[in-house]
């Protein structure tokens, strides 16, 4: 078992590790827990067994969870059994449904305690770690939520194990974006056999992911500075998400979007770093992306978070484990788009010719 | 012109005095404004000639637009027109108006600037100062929410003139409350014919009034202890308002709360101050009740964000000036309920022979 500790002024630990779905231990006597409705109902009864919540609330799966009509339901139910202000929420799924859980506790009451136990690898390495909470607008991903760390943190990797197999690639995606931004050890680790539920590297890869995530939010907790690095790839992420309505799960998205910010990160004078992104495009296998314009994505990208008044800013890297925040010009982005769409385009064709990893 | 400040992690103040819509400065270059569809449009206009908004966005008035729907609209607004973090949002109304623009500034991209300009008396003493945001449940007021500071707050006093009589004698339970719970001299103040749009004791007793809230505020941001008292009042007001579906306005709620936590003071063994909570109701003047039994308003009071998993806490006074928080036995709740409504009803049939204060 591994036990990562998160700094900055509400500190708190994430621990990864198998079983710890029946060993939690939660402060509060009211407890309202909340899953995707597609859980295994094993995991759910696991949880109501160790903290006996006041309520269960199942809401949709991935994303069709991360709704402000979804998100007002959940506050209803909260409020018809009164959850107390020292009461907590337990977010108990993936990403989706945890970002979905954190915004609703940050919000109810204006605020009460929040426990995280992530279900899916991309939930444990990004969405478990950082305090950001939150659901989507019909305009974009991720526009409205707060920051709300949560008191403690589970990633029972037992959990991983029921995880369709490209469901666990997609979220390698954000430990690769880890390895690239920080610690490269991560790189060869993450493309490994034994990185697999079940297998030899699975936890302590997770937790060394988690620890590059964990480093960087205790150092910056509200995004002013080092924080925005986690957003190396997401970009082009959030507009291939948003311009797709979301059929691009997340972390393809992110694969599909690290090997943008390669190439234009290459085009600005930095590292070729696009053998590395391709490896673990072909790696991961994402399903190939409908055919784009780059003036498609454009909009999206300029509504992105990172813009601020003056255009859209960039996570480039100089090199491995050396990223910087930039504005790119539009005739950059432009032309590596098109290169980039050359690049996926090419890779779709080799994986319907076969596998190629 | 009166300057107050607020403190804290982040501390700012809040300014009182005529005049202030026009002089207005705002650091932030992109701003949205949110004001009530009711507001006069010379407001709107004096704040927009003051700021140049990129979007200005009418919401329905009073609790109409506190809503999780009403706020998803606003949202989607900023997000189309894409509002940068370092944009602001500026609300310009009454407390009903700030509160929702308080808790989408607070949300929007987890969280950009906030500029209240409260141009009611409740929303000047009460709503401006604190941090507190957020928007009603079907199942009860205030529910949801953040804890959001401004940047900074104006209080025009000249936007004071246009108040029909009974909305600012509505405002005027808040300040009224900040007497009895912290500095005498506002009582008399409050009841005194000088305390009127335009009066000579306005500017002052408002400021005077602000800076009760400041102190408490400054020494407590998060609602652990002092801060509580402020809710002295309002577990019942809370309660009137949910049953009542908010036909009654907050102030008013609060007046008739404010006489019921003296009845429920004076039964635990603290000095009499029903007759001060009557005379600002004589003075005040609210709309009569509709009848209501002991046990439409119990189900309110125990979902008051007040209430914790030992039952529901109350402000009291044990005399002028020295509030505590307390758990009040169930009969001593219901009985003085009974009385209290005896009261309340006797206040109603004089109000009705005439005028009585």
């Amino acid at each position: 078992m591994r036990r990562i500790e998160i700094g900055g002024a509400s500190p708190y630990a994430v621990t990864v590790g198998a079983g710890l779905l029946d060993t939690l231990q939660i402060r509060e006597r009211q407890v309202a827990l909340i899953h995707p409705d597609d859980l295994p109902r094993t995991f759910v009864e696991r949880v109501q067994a160790a903290v006996s919540p006041v309520v269960t609330i199942s809401v949709p799966a991935r994303d069709a969870c991360k709704t402000l009509e979804v998100m007002a339901g959940v506050l209803s139910q909260l409020a018809q059994v009164a959850l107390p202000r020292d009461g907590a929420v337990v977010g108990l799924g993936g990403g989706a449904a945890t970002d979905l859980a954190g915004f609703v506790a940050a919000s109810y009451l204006r605020g009460v305690a929040f426990y995280t136990l992530p279900t899916t690898l991309l939930g444990m390495v990004d969405a478990a770690v950082g305090g950001k909470t939150g659901v989507n607008l019909p305009e974009g991903k991720n526009l409205v939520g707060a920051f709300w760390p949560p008191t403690a943190v589970w990633c029972d990797t037992d959990t991983l194990e029921t995880l369709p197999t490209e469901v666990f690639r997609e979220g390698a995606a954000e430990a690769f974006k880890h390895g690239l931004i920080q610690d490269p050890s991560l790189l060869p680790r993450v493309l490994a056999p034994e990185f697999r539920p079940g297998g030899a590297l699975l936890a302590d890869t997770i937790a060394d992911a988690i620890a590059v995530k964990a480093g960087v939010v205790t150092r910056d907790l509200t995004e002013r500075g080092e924080r925005a690095f986690l957003n190396f790839g997401h970009t082009l992420a959030h507009a291939l998400e948003g311009v797709t309505h979301h059929a691009v799960p997340h972390g393809e998205a992110v694969g599909y979007g690290m090997h943008y910010a390669a190439r234009v990160s290459r085009a600005l004078g930095g590292a070729d770093l696009t053998p590395d992104t391709l490896a673990f495009l072909r790696w991961q296998r994402p399903a190939p992306l409908p055919a784009l314009r780059y003036e498609d994505v454009a909009p999206f990208m300029a509504r992105d978070k990172k813009a601020d008044s003056d255009g859209v800013r960039f996570v480039l890297l100089h090199e491995l484990a050396h990223p910087y925040l930039t504005r790119v010009p539009g005739d950059v982005l432009r032309e590596e788009f098109a290169s980039w769409a050359q690049d996926v385009a090419a890779l779709s064709r080799g994986q319907a010719g076969g596998p190629t990893g």
